[in-house]
């Protein structure tokens, strides 16, 4: 930490290597997750039991405590929804595709991944990294370019995944696809075109890609998939959210693996 | 239509019965769906294909058009994401319960309703009522107070899917689930601490009652139900998104109703 962050000009917020954690219950979770804080802004006066908490895990920590005005967490504030709590994060770390499969491994688990082929709402990106942590995935693979990263919103929609689901950014999904389907995994893309998904097995050592809010799963990425599956659709319009759509399809894997 | 709606100002915006649709693709199929539009708001100079699709659909329907400046349209936009296209409808109609068995008749289905207890996030309820749609749910269920209503986001994050799935309003949940139990409908609700949703029967005649996003399913409204159904959760976190769960268990009806 260089002493920038004593400063609570809008200019001196954190960058890349920081990240602000928003909302009680985040900041709550990202502490008992051994997340390190470098910095806690506290609206002053707050006295409630979720903030006790936060006070007394931050003493536990040794975090630096501020307590400031409404107007300034209001400013500091990247999601308008600080709850009268923001932490200043070590950004969440990129992880890779090797701790991966290391963790599945030690698990005793066919690895299971979600690919993530553009995913541009940071919305959609946090509500499919907490169905990857309930599903039992065992990471999130994100593209470099173009689609949205591990922000604040990500954070505060993962409702606490983030601390415990990985996150990997590689440059060309393509071609990770392609080196892992020689290490022996096999790749499902969504595509409503695909076959129904009740009707592939989906059991082993699985990476299932989702594809852009708008354009779906890329030509080159859907090439190197082994199936489609599509999920069944009776109504009247395009497609399902990306974020439910990757959960049914997630939850697809979880049923057959179970049953 | 009163001419209350040539002014422009902040406080003349349409109230109670009219509803602001926004963004191209939501314009475009509230037109194809033959949704009653009473004005329409385009960007001046704006001429793109879609944009020239909106304003062919206009004519052909006789609805009014002005072309005005993007600080207007930012001033009349509810989400902050109209695309250069604002439209002013008659409100979505809610639909009744009666309607939707009648639907499920017509289509010789046993019925499929969604219950929603108090869902207040507006891209929530949008998104359940897409995948409600998709699931071929026969309609969606909401109480009259504390939840969320039919507003410009639910509209414009169903992705058209307003335009085909019902939406009916009742003043207690509980109430209307015992009424429908009379009739012959089985009733199920999202509860972690349920039944694992693939052990139970989900065929036949049934409503899926989905939790609050903090709350979970109430008290008086869980006692009702039949089953309790719970989605399988290997991770670390408490819950998934409510749109996510409420897609995971849809399906769930689905597959059941599919295999």
């Amino acid at each position: 930490m260089t002493d920038r962050h004593t400063a609570m000009d809008k200019n001196e917020l954190p960058e890349g290597p920081e990240l602000k954690i928003e909302g009680r219950n985040a900041v709550i979770e990202a502490f008992r997750a051994g997340k390190p804080i470098d910095k806690l802004f506290i609206l002053e006066d707050c006295q409630d039991g979720p903030v006790m908490t936060i006070k007394r895990e931050a003493r536990k920590c040794g975090t630096q405590v501020k307590y400031v005005t409404r107007d300034r967490l209001d400013q500091l504030s990247e999601t308008g929804k600080h709850q009268g709590v923001i932490a200043w994060a070590a950004a969440y770390q990129y992880s890779s595709i090797e701790d991966m499969l290391a963790a599945a491994a030690k698990k005793n688990e066919p690895p299971f991944l979600l690919f993530l082929d553009n995913i541009e709402d940071p919305h959609n990106l946090g509500a499919i990294i907490r169905t990857a942590n309930l599903a039992g995935a065992h990471g999130v693979v994100i593209p470099k370019n173009r689609a949205v990263g591990l922000t604040a919103t990500v954070a505060k929609t993962s409702a606490g995944a983030l601390n415990f689901t990985p996150v990997a950014k590689v440059t060309n999904l393509a071609v990770t696809i392609e080196e892992l389907k020689q290490k022996g995994m096999w790749f499902v893309c969504a595509d409503m075109n695909g076959v129904r998904m009740y009707d592939l097995d989906l059991k082993g050592s699985i990476g299932l890609v989702i594809g852009s809010e708008g354009g779906g799963v890329g030509r080159l990425v859907r090439e190197k998939c082994d199936y489609a599956a599509a999920i069944p659709m009776a109504g009247d319009i395009d497609s399902l959210n990306a974020s439910v759509a990757a959960g049914v399809l997630a939850y697809e894997i979880v049923r057959q693996r179970l049953t």
